[in-house]
């Protein structure tokens, strides 16, 4: 039995759509346990109409919610909150991971503060499965590091790696950096020293490289690597590149009787194709690097996206991934630590985001 | 009668592709006499097939070709390389802009050099007209200048101002910030300065402050602001995104009889939606910021992509378009100096592309 902390106050609708997201991550995970953290007066009611009947969870009655504009600082003082206490069960390891919707700034903050980081990593990636081509691929950071040292992006790398090998089950996964080229001399500063370090001390089993923003979905590469604010802006690219195209599409085949016929046919493909690239079912971006595993689902995720993060949580337990980060850590880091000293950089961090 | 100098020799497929291209573009541009930079053996048997009949082109025969793979300094000392003689004609006057699918690196090298750049802009940026939802959007920078100081954004964001005004004819454009959220507090140290100083020296005439990803293609904003590395990311992530989300439908139409003749019905439709969306129809790629008119025109274009790209020079300079930058610019760097020196920060720019 996994047993799951459920912050159920986050996200744009709360627990109108954690609630019934928890009845239908039954159908998707098998023995799980839900500790679920919020408002009695809101949850009950909900609970009873969706969660009715089983005896797979406990409702933890928390007062405090943290809202979506709300700093980091600010929410970290907030000791009652669902978010906190959510978090703070899997510090106690009263359960083995946590899922929210909430605000990721608190969320992250709260997280580091209270489950601390792995040895090595000084602060933790947001990562995300993405749909692609040809299989799944893990992309980091996608916004926790707005500025990144290049041995951060050599972490990002290893955790990457070890992700997909204990959750993708990828032997060797092949790894990428996001550049604008693919020659040595393309991109900045930072992105040609991370490079340099990973081929000096051979860290990753199959890298790949540079790739461009081009080949992040034909699924070519199992891990792709960029900055916080790089990776922010490109999977909204992509997210507002597919919702233009599909506009387009509807309005166009909206047009004609022979578009509207053509259309209705299409459908069960273009269903498919939807299903390929749909936000729900890739929601659940586990934030990496962490003593513990917590999973961020999408603030507007819906009640199929909400148990898709659920299931993120499960398949990283079920990995025991954290261990495995832990270990694989240790063991390059002493190489890069090496490295570092040799060329009189420091490996920890030198650029923060504020 | 708008004289463009043509470097018949760069691209992918070089002549293969630029003379047919000026023989489309012949159709969709009117009162243009053509300078054609190139090698003659190879140009003469294309210009007789395809340009034949005409008298609205000359030949200018050169020696040296500019290889892709080429470093830009060792491009600049080619003294008799087409795209060389092509930026030369400009300078001189002979040309009124130029037009290049050549080494985008050796291409800029050579037009700052020999045009020079615009008082007040240190370096130009690579700019591109979007498909937007609704209507076009100018994109800069799109990879010229990996790293930016807050100066160059705001350089950017003014001379995006004017384009729009000038070649769109949009009076009061709608200029954005692209950033990874929409907060004042959100992105990096350099994102946030140039917002502090559009809005401190109110520069711009509807600065809409910061846009994320998944509003690039909505149409909302007229200019949309970014350094050259995040640009880049974006267009090709973007440009990745249409090309599989083309195949996956594709493909799962063709899975099933009632995909494939309902893929038939709505083959007009389809085709609409790739002719707004189509790279070659939004090709050619302004160099803004020289004290002349260069476009590139990208590398793989096809015949009617060059075309295209021809068509965006003869607009630019339909428009005096530089004469409107150089004046712009004037203008408001007096305001944009005066606060960086009141701020006891250089206004020149502080960190380059190596």
């Amino acid at each position: 039995m996994i047993r799951l902390a459920i912050d159920a106050m986050g996200g744009d609708q709360g627990p109108q759509v954690v609630i019934p997201g928890i009845s239908y991550a039954r159908k998707i995970c098998k023995d799980v346990f839900f500790l679920i953290y919020g408002n009695p007066n809101v949850l009950e009611p909900l609970i009873a109409q969706h969660l009715g009947g089983f005896k797979d969870y406990k409702l933890i009655a928390t007062e405090q919610i943290i809202p979506n504009d709300m700093l980091p600082s600010v929410a970290l003082r907030k000791r009652d909150s669902s978010m906190r206490l959510a978090v703070e069960a899997v510090k106690s390891g009263e359960a083995e991971a946590v899922v929210s919707s909430g605000n990721t700034g608190a969320y992250m903050a709260i997280s580091k503060v209270l489950l601390r980081t792995l040895p090595g990593i000084d602060r933790p990636a947001i990562a995300k499965t993405l749909p692609t081509l040809n299989g799944a691929s893990l992309m980091l950071d996608l916004g926790a590091n707005v500025d990144c040292a290049p041995m951060q992006l050599v972490q990002f790398a290893l955790m990457g790696q070890i992700y997909a090998q204990k959750v993708f089950k990828i032997a060797c996964p092949s790894v990428a950096l996001l550049n604008i080229g693919a020659e040595n001399q393309k991109g900045n500063s930072v992105i040609q020293a991370a490079n340099q370090m990973i081929r000096e001390t051979a860290c990753l089993i199959d890298y790949h490289g540079y790739i461009e923003g081009d080949e992040i979905f034909t699924g070519r590469n199992n891990v792709i690597v960029t900055d916080g604010f790089t990776g922010n802006v490109a999977l909204k690219t992509a997210e507002g590149t597919y919702k233009v195209i599909q506009s387009t599409l509807k309005e166009q085949l909206m047009a004609s009787w022979m578009g509207r016929l053509g259309g209705l046919l299409c459908m069960p493909a273009m269903r498919r194709v939807k299903q390929r690239f749909d936000p729900s079912v890739s929601n659940g971006a586990p934030l990496l690097g962490l003593n513990g595993i917590a999973v961020k689902s999408h603030g507007s995720a819906d009640t199929i996206g909400f148990a898709y993060a659920i299931k993120v949580a499960v398949e990283m337990v079920q990995a025991r991934i954290h261990a495995h980060l832990g270990a694989g850590l240790t063991h390059h880091m002493a190489a890069l630590t090496q490295l570092s000293a040799n060329n009189g950089t420091n490996p920890v961090l030198t650029k923060q985001e504020a």
